[in-house]
């Protein structure tokens, strides 16, 4: 996250907000959370996110400013629960599994991650500098680091940016909604193409 | 190409054309790409292109419509050269070359064509039925043909998406402005991805 970030500059996550202010936050972000893993993003409003949280619309409004603004929150806090897992987590995803198996658990864990916000990530991913830029600067080192732990030769950079356009969010919607894949089948490719590149 | 093909269904190309217009024409395509080869295509006007072609102005609006259509017609036509060029031409493009030498003949000669032609790839790639679709599915038919005479293993469909997306329109002009990169370390990457794959 650098000095451009929007979801990190949003007011909504200051620290010194009032108790009732941060349990309405937390519980419209559950809420949220919840209703995106049930239906998808596409299907949400305003007023399900506020009925399923038992609180007023107007509220969600206050928190969060509009519906792209609560999805951009919910994509950041997800982004960082995500990094904590594969940084620091318990294996497969964390360090106490080996660097191949973090890597089958990274495509497989992201895969799910990028159908759930495919929406704000598409929409990301049409500036260039957003998605090659810092955003996705922490998948690439912590990918590199495991082809070079897995003992991988050979040009890393380009075998990191092969490997993690199989996990773009286009590319796997396409893949789901045009060619009858599953999050099931996309993720044993990404098995295969990075058993591949370690040589196993 | 398919039924919606918008560059095929131009009027321009149309077979019947009287010899002056299609000499005209001729002349305006060859002048457009000398170019383009030139300066890149973002610092052409069809001012330049009359010039250059010695035509009037108004020739270059009646055959092609627009900028636009002019640069859509010149994409289209060098799309046609280069898959006649690595279907049916010499080694190492073509069928006389091992399919190793011709994969790795294609990535540096596609890199080449996707940086001359970058802003149209790119706008056309924002996109995604044009990116994943039809226009590009020659090119995935000959690199998982190589891929496979080549004697790799395992997910060849992965292998495939994963090796084109470092001949990607944005992804390209990211790594040669943002990274330092040249047409020749992003082929050298794509070699070393290419070997990694076909494992030698």
């Amino acid at each position: 996250m650098n000095a451009a970030d929007p979801v990190r500059d949003l007011p909504v996550s200051a620290p010194h907000e009032r108790g009732d202010a941060a349990r309405n936050r937390a519980l419209l972000l559950d809420a949220a959370r919840r209703l995106v893993a049930e239906r998808g993003a596409d299907a949400i409003t305003m007023d399900d996110v506020a009925a399923a949280a038992g609180v007023g619309k107007g509220t969600v409004f206050r928190r969060f400013g509009s519906r792209a603004g609560l999805m951009m929150v919910l994509l950041d806090e997800d982004e960082r629960i995500m990094q904590q897992a594969f940084m620091f987590g318990p294996p497969p995803l964390g360090p106490d599994a080996p660097p191949l198996d973090r890597l089958l658990a990274f495509g497989r864990d992201r895969l799910r991650f990028v159908h759930t916000h495919h929406e704000l990530l598409s929409a990301a991913g049409r500036e260039p500098a957003s998605r090659y830029g810092a955003a996705a600067a922490v998948q690439r080192t912590h990918v590199r680091m495991l082809l070079n732990s897995a003992h991988s030769t050979g040009d890393l950079d380009g075998q990191t940016d092969a490997l993690l356009a199989l996990l773009e969010a286009d590319y796997v919607e396409y893949q789901l909604i045009e060619r009858g894949q599953t999050l099931q089948t996309l993720g044993d490719t990404w098995e295969s193409v990075a058993r591949k590149l370690c040589g196993r």
